[in-house]
């Protein structure tokens, strides 16, 4: 037999390990929290465990690979330390630009902006599935739903709010801007992305928080028909394109934080992503 | 005595609360990573354990309260759903608009960027120190050495890389910009924000990560010398201005999570900023 005191600490462990259990969240949370002095909010909380810590997004800059057609960002430098005593510049920003998000409202009429999303929604357990040896033969090789299966038999029913993040290796093409859009003569642009029929899995079959690629386009690069975007910002779940580092974490396990600002009405918009576990 | 099953549970439990370890953190974890197969990552890791998450950003938009010169962010919608099948817009924001992060080039020169702020130091520990009772009576109120001493006799020493965040009230008048602004006939301002002799305490006496305003401003209205972010920016800390919902989480003890852009050469820029706890 153990001592009590162990088999407290076991049992409050293993009740504490309902990941995401979400209990209290948003503005629900600040009312339930505003309405207990703060050392009684203080005495049921613990502090969380965080021990590795990921970037997730690129770096925002003029040089970045836009969708054709799109502005690219441009920074106009309006004080300096030297001249003013501070320093701060003014951006002008096309809200789908280097690592971001693609509200519902993106595609859909009526469907939730950027600043609308749930906060809750904006953490959320990871699943890399890793398709980079077929985009080596194929730049147009989409993620499937067969890929989805093997990530599942490796490691389990995709988790419950599972944001799936595509790596195909793409990410290594983003300083190159011609290689990162490569489009072919006839204006076909060729990269890889979620097959719609994967998409519609996910939507139908899984309860996903969103979904992810380290390309352009949650749809491949010769879509026409946008299925991908369709199915997922229809179902009001999100999406991130252009991810950066998918390739140094693992494929299960880690929780995704989505740092999207919060601007009225919002399509979407520039991200800071981090993975992290503990 | 215990089974063994039961004994390594509970050493693996100790051991995995050292809190922010940060063992593996930013470039060094991805290269970490990257070296082994993503099966033995996956071995050693624990999912982390949120339970609660407070949205701590306000709503960015052309009405919000801005230092008085600088000019309001611009929304412009470039395509519809209705007229070209996807919604957008291209946006024109001061670094320094709503919710947002000063780096230490906002003040120094030579200073860290936003976009080269180590990762890590987007998650940090909270300290709320409540205010509110002093302002009532006085808007030039400031958060002084006496406060973080209070705070510290009744939560124990600031935690080691601790964001030390000023609650005063003010957010309450957030959409009433003349209020949140507050300038007097003679052109002077006039809110709460940390009396700079703390700010040279925090960064001398204890190990911040950076300091957090619910106003305009890391120092008072009031200030002419600009002492605090001098102090904070000139250490490389960061801080964050017109952060919301202080009110709605525990004095100590929740996790704060700072997703700023990162945006090439930025001074600072707006941000999504959550708290989470178990």
């Amino acid at each position: 037999m153990c001592s009590p005191r162990i088999m407290n600490f076991v049992n409050k462990e293993l009740s504490r390990r309902n990941l995401f259990k979400m209990a209290i969240v948003g503005s629900a949370a600040a009312a339930a929290a505003a309405s207990l002095p703060r050392a009684s909010a203080q005495a049921t909380m613990n502090q969380i465990d965080v021990s590795n810590v990921v970037d997730l997004s690129h770096r925002l800059h003029s040089g970045f690979p836009m969708w054709p057609g799109t502005a690219s960002p441009e920074k106009e430098t309006v004080v300096t330390v030297k001249d003013n005593g501070f320093y701060g510049n003014i951006w002008k920003i096309w809200e789908h630009t280097a690592t971001h998000l693609d509200a519902p409202a993106h595609f859909i009429e009526g469907g939730t902006t950027a600043d609308n999303i749930p906060i809750e929604n904006f953490i959320a357990p990871i699943a890399v599935i890793d398709i980079e040896k077929k985009v080596e033969d194929n730049a147009d090789a989409t993620l499937d739903i067969e890929d989805i299966a093997a990530w599942e038999s490796t490691n389990g029913l995709l988790p419950d709010r599972a944001v799936v993040m595509m790596y195909s290796g793409w990410e290594k093409r983003v300083n190159d801007a011609d290689a990162f859009i490569n489009t072919d003569s006839d204006e076909v642009m060729h990269f890889p992305g979620f097959n719609p029929e994967a998409a519609e899995f996910l939507v139908k079959e899984r309860n996903i928080t969103g979904i992810a690629v380290d390309t352009l386009s949650l749809d491949p690069g010769n879509s026409t028909t946008f299925g991908t975007h369709i199915a997922v910002l229809g179902a009001e779940k999100w999406g991130l394109e252009n991810v950066a580092n998918l390739k140094s974490i693992p494929e299960a396990g880690a929780t995704l934080i989505v740092g999207v600002l919060k601007n009225k009405d919002a399509s979407g918009g520039p991200v800071r992503l981090m993975a992290v576990w503990g």
